[in-house]
C-alpha cells in the first residue's frame, strides 16, 4: 500500500532535525579534445569554451545543439581557423560549463552568450548555431545588446517544433519531443537517475516508431554524458520557450540571417515531424524575419545530417565563410 | 447560442486573406517630473531612468516595485543625491520603458539591469530595490558580472510569497496576488481591456476583504496607466519566476544584504497574508543568505509603509545611507 511505503499510515508526525546540506555530486567526467579550453566566470556560471584562429580576422562564435557539447565543432573548427578568430562554447548544462537546475530557458541560455561576448570576445561577432543553437544564434540577432552581432547562421534550428504551443504546425510532442522526454526520464535532471538500460528497454517497447528507431549504444556515449538531462525536461515541458515565444523573437531580428535546413519528412499517418522543421515552419520563419526589415538567405539541404558541422564539416565551413564575406 | 457567435454554425469554413499586421497602439501618457529622464538602448528594450548626484560619490541604483515607476523615488533621490550617484529606472513594463508581451520574467528584468549597469552606470553599484524590485536586487546580487554589484538593500522583497508553489509559507495566491488578478483581467495585458469601472464594481463585490478594501480612486491613477498589466499576469500565473526559484537564487547571493520587512499581519482566520512577507519567510531569507556565506542586515519596520522610500523618504535615505558606509 503506498501510505505504508510513504510512512503516511505509522501515525502520528515524526519532527526529523534538519540535515546539513550537502552539494550535489557531479556525475560528469570528461576526456581531452584537439583545442584547449578554457573557462570565464559570467556570474552564474562558468563558461568553458575553446579558440582557435587569429584575432586579425572576425570573430564566429559557435553554439553546439542539444546532447552535444563545444568538441561537435572540432573538426568545422579546423577548417574555419584560417578565415576566423573561432569561439566554439558550453552552453549551461552542456560540455564543462554550469549546470544550473531549474533555470534553463533560451532567455538565459541568450543572456550568458551576451556576457561572453561581451567580457571575452569584446568585438562585434558573427554568430553560428545549430538546432537549440541556432535558435539562440537568432535570439542574439533579437536581443543581443546593440552592436555586439554582426549576422547569424541558424543551422537547422527547431523553430515551432520546439514549443509547446507552436504559432504554426507541429509542436514539441510532434516531433522530437518524445526522445527528451525519455532522456530526462531515466537519465533524470542531473543524471540523478541514470538508468541507461531502462531507458533502452522503454524506448525498445515504445509504440512511437521514432523511440524505437534510436541506435542506443551499450554505454551512454561521452556527449550525453556531459549533458543534463533537464534540458530535455525543459523542452518537452515547454518551460525552456515558456517566455519566449518564437514568433515574437523572429519579429525582432535585427541581423542578417543564413538559415539552413536540412533533412526533413512529415509521417503521413499521423503527420508527425522527423527533422528541426517542416518546410511550412521554415516559410513562416521567413516571412516574420523579412517582415523585420532584414535579410535571410535560405538554403535547403534536404540530404543533410542535422548536425551538418560536425557530419559534413567542409560544407558547413564553405557555407559559413562565402556568406560571411557577404557581411558589412 | 456560441456557435451563432463564433460562426461555427454558418457551414463551411471561409478563408479569410490575411490583413497587414498593425503595431498595437501603446495606450500610454505621461507626465514631467523633478528629474530629467533619459534612456538608454539595450537590445530589446530601451530602458527609461533618471540621474542625480555627482559621478565623484558611489553609484546608486533604484528599482521600482509592482505598479510603480522610477519617479516613485523621487523624493528619495533628492535626499540620496549628497551621498550618491543615484540612478533611478524604469524595469520593461513600467514607466515609459519597453513593454515585452510575453516576456515579464524576473531573468529577463536582471538582465536588463545588468546591461543597463555594464553600459550606462560603468563601475560597481549599490542596488536598492523596493518589493519585486527587492527582489531583482537579490537577483543581481545572485546573477550579476562579477564585479558588478557591491552591496543590496532588499526594501520589503515579496520571497516566497510572490511564487506560486513556494519553499516556504503563504504563496502568491494567498497573498497580493488576487489584486494583480483583478488588474490583469479587468485592465488587461498592455491595457486592451481597460475596464476600470468594470474592475471597481468586481472588487467591491468580491468575497475577498483584500479586494474589497482597495481604495480605488474615480479615475486610474498615473503610476497604473504607466504599468504594464501582464506583470500581474505573470505573478499570479507564476511564469515570472517559473524558471527562478527563489530559494536557488537566495543559496547564491554574492554580495552584503540589508533587508528591511515592514508591515506584514497573518489573518487568523484563513491564514493569507497582508504584507510583503510573514516572520517564517523572513527568517528563512536570512537562513539561506547566511549558508551562502553573506552578511546579511534585517531590519523589521512593523509601522512601515510597504513602499516607505515614498512614504517615509527620510527614514528610507537615512538607512541605506548608514548602511552603505559599511561596506567595502
Amino acid at each position: 500500500m503506498s501510505e505504508s511505503v510513504s510512512g503516511q499510515s505509522q501515525g502520528g508526525i515524526a519532527v526529523v532535525p534538519p540535515a546539513a546540506p550537502t552539494t550535489p555530486r557531479d556525475p560528469r567526467s570528461f576526456v581531452s579534445h584537439a583545442y584547449e579550453e578554457r573557462t570565464a566566470d559570467l556570474g552564474e556560471i562558468v563558461m568553458n569554451y575553446a579558440e582557435t584562429g587569429s584575432p586579425a580576422n572576425p570573430a564566429l562564435l559557435l553554439i553546439p545543439g542539444q546532447t552535444e557539447s563545444w568538441w561537435g565543432y572540432e573538426k568545422a573548427m579546423a577548417l574555419l581557423a584560417a578565415d576566423f578568430h573561432v569561439f566554439a562554447v558550453d552552453l549551461r548544462g552542456q560540455g564543462r560549463s554550469t549546470w544550473t537546475p531549474g533555470r534553463y530557458t533560451l532567455d538565459n541560455f541568450g543572456n550568458d552568450l551576451v556576457r561572453f561576448i561581451a567580457t571575452v570576445i569584446k568585438r562585434p561577432v558573427i554568430v553560428s548555431g545549430c538546432s537549440s543553437g541556432g535558435l539562440l544564434s537568432a535570439w542574439l540577432s533579437a536581443y543581443a545588446l546593440p552592436g555586439q552581432v554582426r549576422g547569424t547562421v541558424w543551422e537547422d534550428p527547431p523553430f515551432f517544433s520546439s514549443e509547446t504551443t507552436p504559432l504554426v504546425g507541429q509542436s514539441i510532442k510532434q516531433a522530437i519531443g518524445p526522445v527528451f522526454k525519455l532522456y530526462a526520464t531515466y537519465l533524470g535532471d542531473q543524471w540523478k537517475i541514470g538508468d541507461w538500460e531502462g531507458m533502452k528497454k522503454a524506448a525498445a517497447a515504445d509504440p512511437l516508431p521514432l523511440l524505437r528507431g534510436i541506435p542506443f549504444a551499450a554505454e551512454p556515449p561521452q556527449n550525453l554524458l556531459e549533458y543534463d538531462p533537464e534540458w530535455g525536461r525543459a523542452f518537452w515541458e515547454g518551460t525552456v520557450a515558456r517566455n519566449c515565444p518564437h514568433e515574437t523573437l523572429l519579429a525582432q531580428v535585427k541581423t542578417p540571417v543564413l538559415l539552413t535546413h536540412h533533412g526533413r519528412f512529415v509521417v503521413p499517418d499521423g503527420g508527425r515531424l522527423l527533422g528541426a522543421m517542416s518546410d511550412l515552419q521554415a516559410a513562416k520563419v521567413q516571412d516574420l524575419v523579412k517582415a523585420a526589415g532584414q535579410r535571410i538567405e535560405y538554403t535547403s539541404l534536404p540530404t543533410a545530417a542535422h548536425a551538418m558541422h560536425n557530419a559534413d564539416p567542409k560544407t558547413f565551413a564553405d557555407l559559413v565563410t562565402a556568406w560571411a564575406k557577404g557581411l558589412a
